[in-house]
């Protein structure tokens, strides 16, 4: 049976995976980039340059054997964007999802087809429905969970989730999107372990007990 | 200048020091002893049987140089203990603490001198108040900040921490004292380090920039 995995999901010390407020110039709100700059560094992000380490090998991850991404209405665009016809995600012309990727939204649209492989389904969806349409549309390979925080906590509370991998930066936000709200006793379910890169930050795997 | 330091406290990886309800049965509420298995693991704790890895290493820095201990009322007893006068704390008749050990409380009381060492004073004062009389009283030893997580949070929000051992748990306890909570851009004035131990616990450290 394929999983359902979330990879190179970042939170803060605090547990939160974005800042506040989100917007078009700042899409992490007061985080920044810094939820991030782990990944950036890696030749996950940049093939030429990127260092090849311990944040490197996890990061990879996150592109190996999925047929199919469901996101929440905020990863795909700014506060607002379902008023805007033309929104067509952060990612430019060729997304670098390439699968269909279903985007969580009380507003949905027709579906957009972007270049390379990548289509975007709008869907207002309960948790256990949108597994069954992305598990269906992915075939033999896992389904990503792709976030943000608040679908990722919906998903893992539901008991919809495989296997988490996420990464804790050494920054306190104090405020944003928060992950661990509502997942009380996630150790009676996932076998967790936990792993410090010389980055500064630390991965942390969930893995559900078979 | 001596320090103000504080060590071996574990908080859940989303961030509690302890559960909840507080109560005689259950010191750390619905956590139980989960926050400590790590410390109880360790030669720190059991001299004879004790584990001497990392683990123990950073447990040992618990007891070097301090010549005093600051800790929140809700340490020293469970809800109530006020209304007691009997009330001795948890230690039994000879507590670890060996030093004058400052107890803060909105309902003082006289000071109590136990054997081996500790005498516990009863304040009713500021974070930075506790702080000058817990310094006379250490002279060249250090000052140790023993928790809870209130505590602990007052004294780091008010600038008078210079270093803190923090040790995450691969729990989710949902609910109790919460340690972050106030403590935004911590990492502007502390560099912060992370190490993973094989038994499942990460171990922090954040040291006050000079
Ligand atoms: N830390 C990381 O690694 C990481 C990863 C990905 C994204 N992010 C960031 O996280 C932030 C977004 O996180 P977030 O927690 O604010 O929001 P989110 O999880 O991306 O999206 C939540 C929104 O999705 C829609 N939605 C969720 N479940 C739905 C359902 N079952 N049916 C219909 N619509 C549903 C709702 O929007 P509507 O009601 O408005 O339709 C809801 O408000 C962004 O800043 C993003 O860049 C961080
Ligand atoms: N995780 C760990 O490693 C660790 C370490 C130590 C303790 N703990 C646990 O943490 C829990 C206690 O933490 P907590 O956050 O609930 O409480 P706490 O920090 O121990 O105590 C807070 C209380 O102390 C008093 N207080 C604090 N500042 C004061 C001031 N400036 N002046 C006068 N009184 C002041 C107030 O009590 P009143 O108003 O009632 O007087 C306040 O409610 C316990 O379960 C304890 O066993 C955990």
């Amino acid at each position: 049976m394929p999983l359902v995995r979330v990879h190179n999901f970042s939170i803060s010390l605090d547990g939160f995976g974005s800042g506040e407020p989100q917007s078009l110039e700042s899409p992490f709100g007061h985080a920044g980039q810094r939820l991030h700059e782990w990944m950036f560094a890696t030749s996950f992000w940049d093939r030429e340059a990127g260092q090849r380490g311990v944040d490197a090998v996890f990061a990879a991850r996150h592109e190996l054997g999925f047929g199919a991404e469901i996101m929440g209405a905020n990863k795909f665009g700014p506060p607002g964007w379902q008023d805007d016809p033309d929104w067509q995600g952060w990612w430019g012309d060729e997304p670098p999802f390439h699968t269909p990727t279903y985007v969580l939204t009380h507003r949905p649209r027709p579906p957009l087809e972007m270049a390379g492989g990548t289509t975007f389904h709008f869907l207002d969806a309960s948790p256990a429905e949108a597994i069954a349409v992305a598990r269906e549309a992915a075939g033999d390979l896992d389904v990503r969970l792709g976030g943000g925080a608040s679908v990722v906590r919906d998903f893992v509370a539901a008991g919809l989730v495989d296997h988490l991998h996420l990464v804790v930066v050494p920054i306190v936000l104090g405020r944003g999107a928060r992950l661990w709200d509502g997942l009380e006793a996630l150790e009676d379910t996932f076998d967790i372990e936990s792993v410090s890169s010389p980055s500064g930050v630390t991965h942390l795997t969930f893995t559900k007990r078979g």
